[in-house]
């Protein structure tokens, strides 16, 4: 611990401070830093398990039923006073083949001209079939300049070749600011006739891996074809086109919408000793794109829920609320199992306390993100000594998450998420690469402390 | 930037703050931080060279040479002044050969039992030779059980099994701890007549890889052979020897020490404005291990000096003070090249400012560490609100490096280095996979944009 920083924070806090019995939190945080950090086999495995031999786990597949299954018993195993599920109905979206494309133009010496072009489908998007769509690229670095082209695109294929802004040192904002894009650009290209799109990797890699993600059809639009393109491929395209080259793009996907199945959401809880009938929620997402293992996204999410969940049991904490660890259903793609969760908790006139989650890779932690009022700020920034010696140096205004919003939406519930360092996370996320080897077990687990310490302090203290 | 925390910063440090245009200061470094972020093939191809084209260049080796040449016109193509020389004596330690190992034992139906072990000799060591070493295994976790079985040593084979303590946040705590045990290890076993040792890997890894790194004899002691075992095949070693098994290991290692022969520092100076006299050192070490590409160590930190010197003379900026970018020879086994600097320095009785070093892998950072007065600190604090958005939320105390030390031992210099997060630095250092895929360049960069930031604050400001 800072001392320094903690006396200032004494002083500017004098009558929270002052209530608080410090050394007792910050002996116990650390005796949770010294469980999860001394303990080489309980996250590292299930990590593995769940990575390696589940693997990619999208709502509706094979694999997800069989990551809710191995969910249930990493809860027991952790030693939950009980493990439940709870049913949704997902959607059912399958890729349904080998993405594959290639662009062709006419060179100098006026010959024609093809290079392949790595792309992966977008999530819930249609496939061109087997007779695959071949057409014109217009390229267009924005929605302004598409409406620009708005008479030229019927019958092409429209590039959103937005760059992601490198600058950015925090690269959720790239993220947030671009994949609109991903999200909506093919339902805005088809309103104007176009047969299909490809999209720009969202990501700061230097490699050629395609980023896919969930798309979003507006309605009434036609549906066409999507694809994710990988950015080696992305500045071969540009080179050419910059050279004056007509590309012509030819795309192959069978995405395809199955009919709704069935999910659930796995949960496990221990029992508040004071308030029972009040309800910590902590969680990750279970499902995770078809293309990878799920490992950042949201493997560790899930891993450092039941590490908690672990590490509190095994230093016999009796919490005073009831913490309920959650592994969320179809984050990805609809996020029914976090809607579900919500809307059962108002059925069952549940008292919600707080929500955490973890959704922004297994980094070393730097910080919260909460969305609380103005007391919980002090209160939080109060706290911050006790974390730093764990990585966590700031508590940010405005946070939750996909899975945690519901909850803050129904029942105006405050709620947080982890802040991982974000340079790593966008190099991998929804592409191949986000398998096991590019997972820091250290890092991940730092990641569970920091969460195990402000559920700790938040059930002690309240917010 | 955190506009809370710097208020409170202005109100603790009203003189310091109010003397200081931090609007010119932000926007410059924002400058800074564009220049670096936004540049994707510098950094990039630099480090790509030096790790992929060159690799490992211990001290000595042809690839050394290589990496003189090579680090001579990356200064010139960054832009500096001047770029120069400075010939020191290196020692010139060669591997040999494959090392390689293997440990035997009666398994419980009488039969001999034989496994392989991953091994890497110790730099500085001597070898077996091909006739190898064949002994018994005497297991110990520290000295004081060396010095308890001093009367069974003779003759042996000393594994020293010092687990790298995981609970320990900052992971160069631990290194710092047990190091002692790879460096003068074998000395004190073979004070006892033991023939060779072996020593547990200084990694919280997961993987087999064994970390070399530098060892040193003491005088008038028989120098025996060394080598570093990896953690999987330490477990393995672990579970017979606690099951009561005698193990017999049998060692192969052909290091040498040849005579010393020539090396360098290069360096690249951009010339003070005002005080061209008064010179600020910065740099990173060029020499690294042999059994890998030295990305992390200190690929980043030669990387990173050369963008910084890049970045300002891309920007135009002209510094008051004289700065000197500067890639040390010879950081791993011997620190020849620092010394020399130092040397120097005090030879031609130059003024030295600042010294500033990066050698401690190219991860997101988190502070730098710095060797001052207690008035240095006060302005480093007051200049924090400037480095939180790049990631660097402290200053600690007690900071510099092998490479900036001897200036502060020679001069008194205020010396520091760039503090990275630490959790993955001992899962590569001096081993296997320290190479350029495990180098994430945003971090990298990020490390150059903060060093870049430090040197334009001392160089405009003072310390």
């Amino acid at each position: 611990m800072n001392m320094k920083k903690f006396l200032l924070v004494l002083l500017l806090f004098p009558i929270i401070a002052s209530a608080q019995d410090y050394s007792t939190d910050s002996a116990f945080i650390k005796s949770i830093s010294n469980n999860v950090l001394g303990n080489r086999t309980a996250a590292y495995n299930n990590l593995y398990y769940l990575t390696k031999k589940i693997g990619g786990r999208l709502s509706g597949s094979p694999q997800m039923v069989l990551a809710e299954h191995w969910g249930f018993g990493a809860m027991k195993a952790a030693g939950a006073d009980s493990v439940f599920t709870q049913q949704c109905m997902v959607p059912h979206w399958v890729r349904g083949g080998k993405d594959r494309a290639s662009v062709s133009y006419i060179d100098s010496k006026g010959k024609q001209q093809s290079m392949p072009v790595e792309i992966l489908a977008l999530g819930n998007s249609v496939g061109t079939g087997a007779a695959g769509v071949k057409a014109q690229v217009i390229r267009v670095h924005n929605f302004d300049e598409l409406e620009q082209h708005k008479n030229e695109l019927k019958g092409k294929v429209v590039f959103y070749d937005v760059p992601f802004a490198d600058t950015l040192i925090n690269t959720f904002e790239a993220y947030g600011k671009y994949v609109i894009y991903r999200a909506i650009g093919a339902s805005r290209a088809a309103k104007y006739g176009a047969l299909a799109v490809m999209v720009r990797s969202m990501t700061n890699s230097m490699d050629n891996h395609p980023h896919t993600g969930a798309l979003h059809y507006l309605d009434s639009i036609k549906q066409i074809p999507a694809a994710a393109v990988g950015l080696v491929d992305v500045g071969r395209m540009d080179s050419l086109i910059d050279a004056g080259k007509t590309l012509t793009a030819q795309i192959f996907t069978y995405g395809k919408m199955l009919p709704d199945t069935i999910g659930h959401n796995i949960i496990g809880e221990i029992k508040g000793s004071e308030h029972p009938e009040q309800i910590i929620t902590v969680g990750g997402h279970l499902d995770s794109w078809d293309v990878n293992e799920g490992a950042s996204d949201d493997g560790t999410g899930v891993v450092q829920t039941i590490e908690v969940l672990r590490a509190f049991k095994s230093l016999g904490f009796r919490p005073k609320h009831t913490i309920r660890f959650v592994l969320f259903m179809n984050e990805e793609n609809g996020t029914r199992g976090a809607k579900k969760y919500a809307e059962l908790a108002k059925a069952n006139n549940e008292q919600e306390v707080f929500g955490l989650e973890s959704d922004a890779g297994g980094f070393t932690p730097r910080g919260f993100d909460v969305t609380t009022s103005t007391g919980g700020f002090e209160r939080l920034n109060a706290w911050l000594p006790l974390f730093e010696p764990y990585g966590v140096t700031s508590f940010g205004k405005g946070g939750g998450g996909a899975d945690v919003d519901p909850l803050h939406t129904t029942f105006g519930t405050d709620v947080g998420e982890l802040r991982p360092d974000s340079q790593r996370y966008f190099d991998l996320h929804h592409a191949a690469n986000d398998v096991f080897e590019n997972v820091n077990i250290r890092e991940m687990k730092l990641g569970a402390i920091n969460m195990a310490a402000l559920l700790y302090l938040i059930d002690k203290y309240g917010l």
